[in-house]
């Protein structure tokens, strides 16, 4: 018998919630014939929108789903410490419980980051020799992807802290994409008037005698071209890259689409390469990267963006499952161990 | 009589030195009929250039122009500490020179950016009441365009620092854009784990107190929607969304191309596209975005890319001379020496 991987999914949270991540569940299911899932929410709420979305196709697929029960949900934007004290019956805590029970071995949630980060780090605790979780997400690139973190959950960073999310990255790269030696950038600003922070600089004299694939400094634009598997980065650097990567994103979008519409000339030529635009909308679709993977806990949490619909929230799943798998944290752990006693031995 | 304005031209540096920078001038020349252009380089080669550049049309702006003789050039990669001490008879140095002596009004170099920043403040001195010079360039926005500063002229910046970017940045698009009250924002990370670091709190609470048109914090994503006129971070943090901005412009171009490179048909469908992709293209042309302005100084300095060709590199002139019309640096040290004495009598 074939090993079943266990998933518990924050049910109710998200812009849209159910209708997004039930859907979502049963989509997953039919790609990942070797996944359970556990829907964590309201019983009722769950169960309704499990008839309501569910199609002759998924009657098989009913008994790799359970429910569990969890009265309250965490508002999107709550502060993570009252969420963290008040939400103890949420769908979000109850869902990471199910990790800290043994009933699931990842978790899956779109709703508020803040939240998560501290119940994740409250219940699952931090793996030893890690001072602080990070978040990590694949960024496509011209030639695949590239993994960076931190994402925000850390500000004023220091070198030490840069050092620990490089090794992280680099166990997840080699998790995710089976490569040996991921190589590791840190993400500088390069030829400008000042090279770079102090705890830049000294990060990049840790990462040096580190034993990583570390290839040096890299720049912004460095993210795009995919000659790097991992780029790490302080969290208010990194999410800015992040949400401004978004931004610009979305201006192209909507200027392509707005030259597209001047005219009946132009619509007819948007029409005539209609199937060019769907295939490189298809390359750069954010939802096939949707899925950010909070790093250094005893567990595995998967963060899905707020937005996302059902096709992103499955791929959200399917990094979960891979991760599972792959024992992410449990390489991190072992990592992170050797390293500490290399360096109380030296 | 209507007034000249005269921009003294770093002619020897950039990736491509004087084969841009010669049809650059010529090209403003035609555009702007009320400057005058001081090319500062080699003479000889200088005179060479213009010789091979200049066509009949040409004939009657040539004294527009005058050369001025320097001996040496900066490197692109050239310490500015050493730049700033070898180098004072470079292109450079003397173009600076010759806003310090009367004779511009503006610099417009491609040259070495710390060492234009290093040599623009030791000759041209910072304006009282300004800590640090910045970086701002305008970024192309859904609606029209955003000043962004600072752009990696200064790292870890406090409250103070962005403080008095956002006064800058305000000013600078007063003049620019004949904005009376620009709105300004606060680049921050939202909806994260952590909601910003202690130093952009501490400019948030200033700035609430500044009399700006301050709206409170943005994320990176606003750089692109066009809602705020100046955005404010420090320069670590705005260097690499610039350059984030830069690759992922880089990729989302070249995937598209590739597309339509793929078959006879999708080159077909490509071709029928041109009008479209040429006014798309038009619309989001880093080109007419080239040209950072060195804010603080008690002069103007203008950066234009290092790889800028002679369109761009024209569009840092234009951004010189509009800086001279609406007296740029003068607004800012009238506006800094008013707060700094309502600070003193509070």
């Amino acid at each position: 018998m074939s090993a079943i991987y266990r998933i518990a999914l924050d049910a109710m949270s998200g812009d849209h919630g159910l209708d997004v991540i039930v859907p979502a569940a049963l989509t997953a299911l039919v790609q990942y014939r070797d996944i359970e899932l556990i829907l964590v929410g309201d019983t009722e709420k769950v169960q309704a929108a499990l008839a309501r979305h569910s199609q002759k196709q998924h009657a098989s697929l009913r008994h790799m789903i359970s429910v569990q029960h969890a009265s309250q949900v965490v508002d999107m934007d709550e502060p993570p410490a009252q969420a963290l004290k008040k939400k103890k019956d949420s769908s979000m805590r109850v869902a990471i419980d199910q990790v800290k029970l043994g009933k699931a071995a990842a978790v899956v949630s779109a709703g508020n980051t803040g939240a998560l980060m501290a119940m994740g780090r409250f219940v699952l605790r931090m793996l030893p020799g890690i001072d602080r979780p990070a978040i990590c997400t694949a960024m496509p690139t011209l030639h695949g992807h590239t993994h960076m973190l931190d994402l925000g959950a850390n500000v004023d960073s220091s070198a030490e802290h840069l050092y620990q999310f490089a090794l992280m990255g680099s166990e997840l790269a080699q998790a995710i994409d089976d490569n040996a030696a991921p190589k590791v950038g840190l993400l500088n600003i390069g030829a400008e008037a000042i090279k770079g922070n102090e705890q830049v600089k000294a990060a990049d004299a840790l990462l040096q005698g580190s034993g990583l694939n570390y290839i040096g400094y890299v720049e912004g634009d460095d993210i795009y071209l995919g000659d790097v598997d991992v780029i790490v980065c302080d969290g208010f650097v990194g999410n800015v890259a992040l949400k401004t990567s978004e931004g610009l994103a979305k201006m192209i979008a909507d200027k392509l689409k707005t030259n597209y519409s001047r005219s009946v000339l132009t619509k007819l030529a948007g029409l005539f390469s209609l199937p060019v635009l769907n295939r490189f909308r298809a390359e750069v679709d954010p939802r096939h990267y949707n899925g950010a993977s909070f790093l250094g806990l005893q567990g595995i949490v998967v963060k899905s963006h707020g937005g996302a619909d059902s096709l992103a929230f499955a791929n959200a799943i399917g990094i979960a499952r891979t991760e599972i798998i792959k024992k992410v944290p449990q390489h991190i752990g072992t990592h992170i161990t050797e390293l500490l006693d290399l360096r109380q031995a030296g």
